[in-house]
């Protein structure tokens, strides 16, 4: 979950500026955004993948201002 | 970059404490961590990439309480 790019994003902005003091040198912008792991049990089936794009569309995101990705990850 | 297994997640719990009263069911853990988008010009080197990984440890992520990734995504 990102801020969309029209959107001011002051905290990645704030990183950005802090890189070169810190000696990092080579990275052009800095967004910084949301990250959440959900775990499921089973199979994930194409009914439960829209119910997590749902999820992430009416719970988890602000769908004016933030932009979302769905990944599936098995675990280790 | 999301909170290590054995830190209190209060924001993810709430998630997780919603998602049933949303109607919303099949989900049994929810974590919320961080993400950050760094954008690099040119080639992905070896060098870059772990000064990026420095950059993630230093700067981005409090070691203490939380574990981090770094992953390449071409821009489309």
């Amino acid at each position: 979950m990102m801020p969309k790019p029209e959107i001011l994003d002051p905290q990645g902005k704030a990183v950005l500026g802090a890189l070169p003091r810190l000696g990092f040198e080579g990275v052009v912008d800095v967004r910084q955004g949301k990250r959440f792991e959900l775990e499921i049990t089973g199979d994930v089936t194409p009914e439960l993948l829209a119910q997590v794009h749902a999820m992430a569309e009416t719970l988890l995101s602000n769908p004016v201002i933030e932009t979302f990705a769905v990944r599936v990850e098995p675990t280790a």
